[in-house]
């Protein structure tokens, strides 16, 4: 069981950072692939990508912005946050076994409503910048621990 | 097997849509949990979800993002298409059950690098707008027909 603690709208501060990486794996494109449906084969399909400028599967760009949302609902501001907004421009491709570390800084803060705007960057291990943005949320009210689910438990039969 | 026929960036025009439609299910935000590490149990765990403003599990709402980048890699412009950014506004949660339709507006063009600016709107089945944006991309240079991967057979263990 994993706990997470938030920080509450009062604890953020410009300036304020925290950082969440992931190495993306085959399966991790894989699962993305099947949430939303996009079987582009540039992602899947090793054959069709090396006929591409991208010579190999890459992960869809918006999984980028699937870490920057997991970021900011488990690390900064944490559980109990809404996301209102995200702007996001993508910069590099992300390659099977990459880890994309995403930086989040807190910009501004406004008493009105909590609302908070972060920006947000990913970099991969050769901290080359993979995509770069700005999230607007409304952070949470008061400091809080909650006990994150179990990553669920799924297997993906290969051919 | 299933092909995809893109749009070139030639035939697209200022005003033409296109919609890609999917139906949430709890498996596809295990999934989206799976593949980005959000393990909010606001959107995985029913009973801590009850005590949430919103009663019941929702989506992760990066997984709408997903949907209009699948919206945009498989539909308009399809195949070939390279995502240069995305402005997303979220506005009410998805549910699951809820079925999402992207509809996705041509907004402008510019043939310097093939530039294509898209209005992006998420509605649910009750044409409850979910979330809007804008999205900007190159187009591909010519039409190409694609076979799309096999969506991975996956299966999800529950406790």
């Amino acid at each position: 069981m994993t706990t997470c603690v938030n920080f509450s709208y009062d604890e953020l501060q410009p300036g304020q950072q925290a950082t969440y990486s992931r190495t993306i794996e085959q399966r991790h494109i894989q699962l993305f692939a099947a949430a939303t449906g996009d079987t582009n084969p540039v992602h899947l399909d090793p054959h069709y990508a090396a006929s591409t400028e991208f010579g190999e599967p890459i992960a869809h760009g918006m999984l980028t912005g699937g870490l920057i949302s997991a970021a900011l609902a488990l690390v900064m501001p944490g559980p109990g946050t809404v996301f209102l907004s995200q702007q996001l421009r993508f910069r590099t491709p992300v390659r099977v076994g990459d880890t994309v570390t995403i930086e989040l800084t807190v910009a501004e803060k406004r008493d009105r409503l909590r609302w908070v705007s972060l920006q947000c960057r990913a970099v991969n291990q050769d901290a080359k910048v993979v995509a770069t943005g700005t999230a607007e949320v409304i952070a949470p009210a008061a400091r809080q621990t909650v006990e994150l689910a179990e990553e669920p438990a799924i297997s993906i039969q290969t051919e």
